[in-house]
C-alpha cells in the first residue's frame, strides 16, 4: 500500500469528522435553544456554521489535490468521491441548523405552544441518525449505515404527524398561526437534516461495498 | 490534448444536459399543473423524476470510471468534480419538482386562493435561473453564471413576501389555512430549486476560473 495515499485518506477522514462534530453541535445548540427557551444559544449555531463553511471549502480543495497528485483507484477513489458528497451534505446540514435557529428565534418571540408537539422526539431521532451516519463513516460499518436508511421513514412520518397536529391547532385558534408555522418549518428543517444523514449513509455503503443503493436499490 | 479525455468530457456534458432538460420539464409540468389547474400534469413530474434518478446514478458511475481510467488534471479534473456536484443538485431539483407536485395536488383539492399571490412570478424567476445556470455550464460563461448568483436574493425576497401575504390571509380567514400552507411550502420548494441553480453557477465559475466563490467569496 502507498503510505502517502493512506496518510491523505486519514487526514481527509479526520477533517470530515471535525466538520461532522461541528454539524452535530450546531444542530444541538439550535434544538436546545428552542426546547429550553434560551435564545442566546442560537448565536452559537451561526458560529459553528462559519467553521463548517471554512472546512467545506478546505475539504473540496484537499480532494482536488489528492486526486491530482495520487490518482487513486478502486476503494480509495470511491472514498474520495464519497468525501466530496458527504462534504456537501454536511455543509447543507449546517445551513439547516441555521434555519432552525432562525425559525426558532421567531417561535420564541411569540407566546409558546404547549406542548411542542412531537418536535423534541423528531429532533432526537434526527440527531441519532446524524450521529449514526457519522459513526458508520468512521467505522466503515454497513450495519450502522443500513440502520440510518431504515430510520428515515419514521422521521418522515413524524413530520407528517406534526403537520396534521399543527394544522388542527391553527384552524382552532388563529392566534396560534405564527407559532405553528414556525414549528412546521422547523420540522421540515429536521426532515432535511435526516435526508442528508441518509445520503451520507448511502455514500458509506458505496465506499464499503461498491454498491449504489440510491433510489430504492437494495444492498 | 488527449482525444479520449475530450470525448469522455463531451459525453458527460451531454448526459448532464439531458438530465438538466428533464429537470426543466419536471419543474415546468409541476408549475403549469398548479397555475392552469390541470392536476393530470402532475403525473408527468413523477415520470421525469424517474428518468432523472436513472441518469443520476449513471453520471456518478461515468465520473468514477473517467477518473479511474483517465486520471485527468487541472481544468479536466475541475470539470469532473463539478459534474459530480451538479449531478447531485439536478437530482435534488427533481425531488423538489416532485414536492411541488405533491403540495400542488393538495392545493388544487381545496377551493383556490385568488390570486396565487406572487407564486407565478417566483416560479418564472426560478425557472429562468435554472435555464441560465444550465446555459452557463454549456457555454462555460462566467457572466451568465454570475448573473444566476445575483438573482438569488430576489427569489429569497419573493419567498419572504409570499410568506407574509399568506400569513395575513390565514389570520384573516381560517378556512384559507390549508391552501395557504400549500403555497408557503411550494414557495420553499421554489426557493430550494433556485439555491440549487446557484450551486450549479458556483460550480461553473469554479470550472472556468478555478476560483471557489462559495460562502460569499467574490470572483
Amino acid at each position: 500500500m502507498d503510505r502517502s495515499i493512506d496518510q491523505g485518506i486519514v487526514k481527509l477522514r479526520e477533517k470530515l469528522l471535525l466538520m461532522g462534530g461541528y454539524v452535530e453541535k450546531a444542530i444541538e445548540e439550535a434544538i436546545q435553544a428552542l426546547l429550553e427557551n434560551q435564545p442566546t444559544r442560537f448565536e452559537k449555531v451561526h458560529a459553528y456554521e462559519s467553521k463548517i463553511n471554512v472546512l467545506h471549502k478546505e475539504v473540496d480543495e484537499d480532494c482536488l489535490k489528492f486526486l491530482a497528485i495520487q490518482s487513486p483507484l478502486a476503494a480509495d477513489l470511491r472514498f474520495i468521491l464519497a468525501v466530496i458528497k458527504i462534504n456537501t451534505d454536511l455543509e447543507r446540514m449546517g445551513d439547516q441548523a441555521v434555519n432552525i435557529a432562525l425559525n426558532g428565534k421567531e417561535y420564541l418571540g411569540h407566546p409558546p405552544l404547549k406542548p411542542l408537539i412531537d418536535i423534541p422526539r423528531m429532533a432526537e431521532q434526527t440527531q441519532f441518525m446524524v450521529k449514526e451516519a457519522l459513526d458508520s463513516f468512521v467505522q466503515r460499518d454497513l450495519a450502522l449505515a443500513t440502520d440510518v436508511l431504515d430510520r428515515d421513514d419514521a422521521v418522515d412520518a413524524m413530520k407528517s404527524q406534526i403537520f396534521r397536529e399543527l394544522l388542527t391547532y391553527m384552524m382552532g385558534d388563529p392566534k396560534k398561526i405564527e407559532q405553528s408555522l414556525n414549528l412546521i418549518l422547523i420540522s421540515r428543517n429536521l426532515e432535511r437534516i435526516a435526508d442528508h444523514a441518509t445520503n451520507i449513509a448511502e455514500d458509506v455503503i458505496f465506499v464499503v461495498s461498491g454498491k449504489d443503493v440510491r433510489h430504492g436499490a437494495r444492498l
